[in-house]
């Protein structure tokens, strides 16, 4: 027997992240998720962000990068990455297939660049201050400094991370699993075997 | 300036990996790791695995896996993955680029499948039973299930992920950043711009 249905408007999964990031607030690292992408010799590559919230008025999540790091080379390009999420707190894994747009300095579109600064502006000194370091991942006390400025600097980029395939893992005494696939324009909901 | 040198014994970032571990310990989830792979189709996939002990005397670390998941699948030849560790209470980060083997049933080396049994006898009920369950990601209620029997299930595997390549950050107040990375047969040590 499967349980299996169709809907257009937002999906289960996102709704039961929306519900965990809130569940799991007491925890300073309930927004710190594993972001999985390919390099360009084939191998795969993985590391961890900070959620930096949804993009309005889609389903995307957000997280800020540094043009000059290696993520960004993997990402220069719209591409598939996969974001595997787990709230320590109440148990529970989430694995988002996603596209990726990284919005920089270059973009075109008023709509996007307004989002890169609303995201400057909602960040920590702490997290700003490293878009003035030095290259990240060059050998110590080497690496390009960027140009000071008093605006956003150049070296700030935005993620925006596009869901169409949500798997949802719940590790209570009943385990769950859930999956939440977009396709032809709906969310197409199902229960799995954990 | 860089801070460079050789090692033949084992490298700085296992070792700090080990330290991480035990200073860790209080977090039930101090052991969970997340392991990128990349699918048939050339996209990343990426989840939530349990650090099930280093082999014997070897560098290399333990997860297991059923043989009927996709994670099998996308690891069932010897290949390449990476694994993000972020240890939530010393607020540091672990990225290992491994090569993968898997001990199956099929396994013909006495010690590799000594070593399967080693890690099935350190189990809990909890984590045995799930291999007698109906294949993992099949659609709730279907699926195959595993043939009972007494000793150890065929669907039961021992992934051995051996570092080459460990990229240490701690978050610190003040961060840095460190490379371990295996080439020619010495570990080569270096500091990083965080």
């Amino acid at each position: 027997m499967t349980d299996q249905h169709k809907s257009s408007g937002p999906c289960e999964g996102l709704a039961k992240l929306q519900q965990a990031l809130k569940k799991n607030r007491r925890d300073a690292h309930h927004r710190y998720f594993q972001l999985a992408t390919v390099a360009a010799d084939g191998t795969p590559r993985n590391r961890t962000v900070v959620f930096r919230g949804f993009a309005p008025q889609e389903d995307g999540l957000l997280v800020i990068t540094d043009t000059r790091s290696e993520k960004m080379t993997e990402l220069s390009a719209p591409c598939r990455a996969e974001v595997a999420w787990y709230f320590t707190h109440t148990r529970e894994q989430f694995r988002l297939r996603v596209r990726v747009n990284a919005i920089t300095p270059d973009e075109q579109d008023a709509g996007l660049l307004a989002l890169r600064k609303r995201v400057w502006t909602g960040l920590s000194d702490a997290a700003r201050e490293q878009f003035f370091w030095r290259s990240p991942g060059s050998p110590l006390g080497e690496g390009e400094r960027p140009a000071a400025g008093t605006g956003l600097p150049g070296t700030f980029a935005v993620l925006v991370l596009r869901p169409d395939y949500i798997d949802h893992l719940v590790l209570a005494k009943v385990q769950t699993r859930h999956l939440s696939r977009f396709d032809h324009g709906h969310w197409h909901e199902q229960s799995l075997n954990p």
